[in-house]
């Protein structure tokens, strides 16, 4: 088992990454600082884990909540049944909440222990990749709202969390994929070397091969945690973590969201970032391919889609939350491993970029 | 005008109180960072004085949400109005929400501030006495649920709050009267001094004398906010502010919320709390009348209703959120001034109390 520690000064916590973890029930009791335990999960995982959960927490006052599975009931109304089942087992603010599942029975867990009697603790289970290298570090909890995604939520950090590596077992390849582009975006962000380990492993990842996973996702949450260490409520430095995520979420709205997966179009999104950052002459044309290829290898599309015309990305990108007093902020290369926010760039390579010409 | 510093470190903020002070521009610009204000308010208070309030913000991006009055509508419902006018508005994380009204207003205010792009500014500009006592200090925000009051929340602080005493002008005489029982409640728990000055002062404050709302208003804040700067989040001495509270809530949850007001079974709970406090032979008989003058003075029941019965009573205050660990914790009097937190008293003297014997 590895352990890592996310420093945040009095709110620190311990991330524990290995296989085999989620029923071993010595590395949740010293987290739990009262009786009450309220599980949270969703219709597609608790059938395969809550079970072992439940078993590793015996002795506790144990209860459970199953949301239905999908980003599409991360809502303020669906929210309201976890305070409903605390409320109705008159659960009281020494209780503890545990996310069983992905990243929105995580986001939603989060916030509902940051509010519920104004926050308890919680404990992180997170089942997919993508959850495990990028909700375990950050504290962003929160729900969606009809005229805007994670509009509504708070800042509000785990006890610990539990990275159970036998559980990626029964997640979908395209989702594996999905959340290796976080892992990919780590290597980009500042971290060099890992994305030369990334460019000899990505078979070995892409195959499950547990050891590989325990080091990529060890590795992404301490890049991520050393980010967010930096810069805990994001006014800065955190934006970086951003990367390839204003062309993505240009490619989620304007395709529908549920039509690429969020990690999808950040991988088309990273590939992107490297052509415009080649366009502004920071990387050499080997880097961009490095990019695509390593992209490419992990499952995911390097370009945007067909359907989605030039003009229509640059308006979606317009409303982009990066945005501030009307200049478009976005995350670049340097180099492979050094990247940087700029609102410092040429619209004309943008526009290239987007034209593909 | 009087400014009252209240001390919490990077969140410290002013409070300013004095007449006339709703439509001074100068007092909100220094606390607006951006361009965009939302004001918060609700259908008894926004005809009286959101225009004073707007005209002194001319020149920002303004808009209003005005939610119905009445703690029935202190709903997530009723927040997600809130949320809908700030993404219609596309405002963003920048912006500034200001709370216009009394305690609901400003704690719905103030959880939307809390949770809104997970955190954004808000001013507090309360227009009753009980939220010029009360919300102004101590940054707890929140709404209720059907299954209990207050249980779903945030601690935020403001960036100011702004206290016209000339809103107390059309403030009903009952709801004046409901307030008095926080600023009394504050003379009890650790300002003996201020009990003093009460028991000469209570028919000029009930006359609505500005000088004595202002000393009083003022004084209140400092001794509330003296005790929540030594324990922000809750955990252990700022429960001295639940003096009166565990009668309180038995008597509101008893006889349905909105037939007491809040402050009208804090203030008969003040006093149940003097009486048991002299059955433990902390209080003399004096002392218990003096509580009781004071009570009466403000125009406030000195006994709990006799529509609810003392076996009702027991069991509704075991139910308290001050029960931890299945023991009942209740804030009673050493001394005029010198309150304390216990959980040693005699089952019997609280039954006799109850029973009135």
């Amino acid at each position: 088992m590895r352990t890592l520690k996310v420093d945040l000064g009095d709110r620190s916590y311990p991330i524990f990454i290995g296989s085999d973890l989620i029923g071993d029930s010595s590395l949740y009791r010293p987290y739990i600082r009262a009786g009450q335990v309220m599980i949270v999960s969703n219709d597609t995982v608790a059938p395969l884990y809550l079970a072992r959960v439940e078993a590793a927490l015996s002795g506790y006052q144990l209860a459970h909540v199953i949301l239905p599975d999908g980003e599409q009931y991360k809502t303020l109304d669906v929210l309201d049944l976890i305070f409903t089942g605390l409320l109705k087992r008159r659960f009281d603010r020494g209780c503890t909440l545990l996310a069983l599942g992905g990243g929105v029975v995580g986001d939603m867990t989060g916030y509902a222990a940051a509010s519920y009697q104004r926050g308890v603790n919680f404990i992180q289970v997170p089942t997919t990749l993508l959850s495990q290298v990028d909700s375990s570090v950050g504290g962003k909890t929160g729900v969606n709202h009809p005229l805007g995604k994670n509009m509504i939520g708070a800042f509000h950090q785990p006890q610990c969390v539990v990275i159970d590596i036998s559980t990626l077992s029964t997640l979908p390849d395209r989702e594996l994929s999905a959340g290796m582009a976080e892992v990919i975006k780590y290597g980009l962000i500042n971290d060099r070397e890992f994305f030369l380990w990334l460019e000899q492993n990505m078979p070995a990842l892409m195959a499950r091969d547990p050891d590989a996973l325990a080091y990529a996702i060890e590795r992404s949450c301490a890049d991520k945690a050393a980010v967010v260490a930096a810069d805990e409520r994001e006014s800065g430095q955190r934006a970086l973590l951003n990367l390839g995520h204003t062309f993505g979420h240009a490619i989620e709205t304007g395709m529908g969201y549920g039509s690429w997966l969020h990690g999808e179009a950040v991988g088309a999104g990273m590939c992107m970032a490297a052509d415009l950052s080649a366009r502004l002459g920071w990387l050499d044309q080997d880097q961009v391919r490095r990019v695509d290829n390593v992209v490419a290898a992990a499952g995911l599309p390097v370009r945007p889609p067909e359907g989605l015309p030039p003009e229509r990305f640059v308006e979606l990108m317009a409303v982009d939350k990066k945005v501030t007093d009307g200049q478009l902020r976005m995350v670049l290369m340097k180099d492979i491993g050094n990247s940087v926010i700029t609102a410092e760039f040429d619209p004309e390579a943008l526009e290239q970029t987007l034209y593909g010409n």
